[in-house]
C-alpha cells in the first residue's frame, strides 16, 4: 500500500505575515530548496517581501486574491491567507509551515527534515479502524502487535499529516496567560493514526495533506466576529480540522499526528488576545456536539 | 479530578509459570517491596516456588483454585492463572507484570518504576472523548492544545493502564516467524488515552487496572481449542481487552496506553506456536465486526 511521492507532486505553501522571510527561508533552505514554494502575502501587508535568491517560488498578493475570488465573503486576511495558496496549488500534495517556525534539531544538532517526514506520513498507510499500541506499524523496526486483526493490516491511504511543535506549543490564549513560561521540550518519537470517529484539534502551523482529496475542506470558512490575525485569535484551522477529520472518516481514509516537530518561536501576546472578545471558546463548546457520540 | 492512590490499595499479581522467581523478584525488589504481592502458581507446575525473602506475599496454588472455583469450566492454566489472582484480590487496584519481564532502564541505567507509572496513569484523568495532539495533558509540562473543548478538559476516570515492552515486543507468532530478529528499541516517551469506540489489542504482559470497576471483565473467558500456555498461543488477554475497552466506553471511563515500558526477554518459540492450530488468527477476523463501525 505504500507508494512514492515525487518532489514535483508537492507544493510548499507559506503565509507571509511579515515582509522579511530571509531568516525563515535560509534556515529551511536545505529542506525547501528542492520544492516549488507558493508564498501568499498577507493582503494588508504593505512592505515588499524579502525573499532570498535560489528558491523556485511564486508570490500571490492582494490583487491575485481579488482577481480570483472577487467580492467573495471569504476573508483571506491574517493566517487565513495561506488558504489562498492551497486554492492556487495544482499539485497533489501541499505542505504548509508557519513562518515563525524553524527546523527542529536532533540530538546531534542537525535540522530535522519536516517535509520528508510529512511526505513519509502521506506515503505510508494509516490505520484508523484499530489502535496499534506500538504506534505507526509501517515505521522501520515497528509492526502490528499481537491481537491486531490481520484483515486490517493493509491500512488505508493517509490524507492528512499533522505535525507538532517544540519550544512554543500551540496553546490557546487562556492557557498561555495562565502558564506564560511553559515550553514544550519533550520530543515524542512517534507518529500515529487518529482513530476513526475521534475528533482532534488540528493546528495549521505544521501540516501536510492530500490536496486533491482534502483541499475543499481546507478553506477559511469560519471567521469569528472581531477576529484578529494571530493564531490565538482565530479558529479557522481548528474548524478545518474538524471538517477534514469528518470527511476522512466518511471516506474511510486516515489522518496522522505526531512527527515531524518544528521549532516554534513565540507568536502573539496572550493578554492582548484575551482582551478581544474570545468567541472561539464559546464556539468550541457549541461545536463539540458536532463530534460527540 | 486527580487523586492519590495509597500503596495499600494496590495488589501486584504475578503468574508463576516457572518455579524460580528469584531473578525476577530481586530485580523488581526496589519497586515491588512496598506492595502486597499475589503469586499464582501455574496449576500444572510441580516444583516448589523459589521466592526470595522480604516480600509481603501470598501464594495461591492448584488446590486454592479447586477450592474456590471447583469444577468450573473456567481454565486457569498457563498465563491464565493470573486471572485467579485478580479474583482473589480485594484491593481497588491490580498491577500485573509477566515474570519474563525485568525493569526497563533509563538512559542513566536506573530501573524505571513501572508500578509508579501505572499508578500515575490511574490517578490522573483520561480524555477519551477528544484527542489531544500533545498526548497526556495531565503530565508535567504538557497541556491541552488550542482548540481542545474546554468542557472536556476535566477528563474522566482512568480504569486501565496498558504498558509497553522494550526488547522483545508482543508480536504474534506469524510476525515473529517472519522477523525473528526484530527487537523494539524505541522508547516513546508518551502516555495517551485510547479514544472512545476505538478498539485496541490489550496485552496482559504489563498492565494496571481498577479492579472494582473492570475486574469482572478480566477473566479467562476465552480459550481456544488446543490452546497452549505461551502468550503466542493464547488470546485470553486480547479478548479481555476488547471487553474491558467496550465496558469502559459504555461507562464513559478511560483506557490509557504508552508508558511504562518493561524489559522483556524472549518467551515462546514462534515456530512451535505456528505448528499448533493457530485458532487465534481466524478468531480475530471473526471478532473484528464486534468492534467495527
Amino acid at each position: 500500500m505504500s507508494f512514492k511521492i515525487n518532489d514535483n507532486e508537492v507544493d510548499i505553501v507559506i503565509a507571509a505575515l511579515r515582509p522579511d522571510l530571509t531568516i525563515f527561508l535560509e534556515e529551511w533552505r536545505p529542506i525547501f530548496s528542492r520544492f516549488h514554494l507558493i508564498i501568499v502575502k498577507e493582503p494588508d501587508l504593505e512592505a515588499d517581501l524579502q525573499i532570498p535568491h535560489g528558491f523556485d517560488h511564486h508570490v500571490y498578493t492582494k490583487s491575485d486574491i481579488e482577481r480570483v475570488v472577487g467580492a467573495s465573503l471569504i476573508d483571506f486576511s491574517g493566517h487565513s491567507c495561506r488558504y489562498f495558496g492551497y486554492l492556487m496549488s495544482s499539485k497533489k500534495y501541499v505542505i504548509s509551515i508557519d513562518e515563525d517556525c524553524l527546523p527542529a534539531r536532533n540530538a546531534a544538532g542537525h535540522p530535522i527534515d519536516a517535509v520528508a517526514q510529512h511526505i513519509n506520513n502521506l506515503e505510508t498507510p494509516a490505520t484508523p479502524f484499530y489502535f496499534n499500541t506500538l504506534y505507526d506499524p509501517f515505521r522501520e523496526g515497528a509492526d502490528f502487535v499481537r491481537g491486531y486483526p490481520f484483515s486490517l493490516r493493509d491500512g488505508v491511504g493517509c490524507v492528512l499529516s499533522s505535525g507538532l511543535w517544540l519550544n512554543v506549543a500551540d496553546y490557546d490564549a487562556p492557557t498561555r496567560a495562565v502558564r506564560p513560561n511553559e515550553r514544550n521540550a519533550r520530543y515524542v518519537d512517534a507518529v500515529m493514526t487518529v482513530p476513526l470517529q475521534s475528533m482532534m484539534p488540528l493546528s495549521g502551523i505544521n501540516i501536510g495533506f492530500d490536496r486533491e482529496i482534502l483541499g475543499p475542506a481546507l478553506v477559511p470558512a469560519l471567521r469569528l466576529k472581531g477576529e484578529g490575525k494571530q493564531r490565538l485569535e482565530t479558529m479557522g484551522d481548528i474548524w478545518c480540522g474538524m471538517c477534514a477529520k469528518t470527511v476522512s472518516d466518511h471516506l474511510r481514509l486516515g489522518v496522522k499526528t505526531g512527527l515531524p516537530y518544528v521549532w516554534r518561536n513565540g507568536s502573539g501576546n496572550a493578554w492582548e488576545s484575551l482582551r478581544r472578545e474570545w468567541g472561539g471558546v464559546k464556539l468550541m463548546e457549541e461545536i463539540v456536539p458536532f463530534s460527540s457520540r
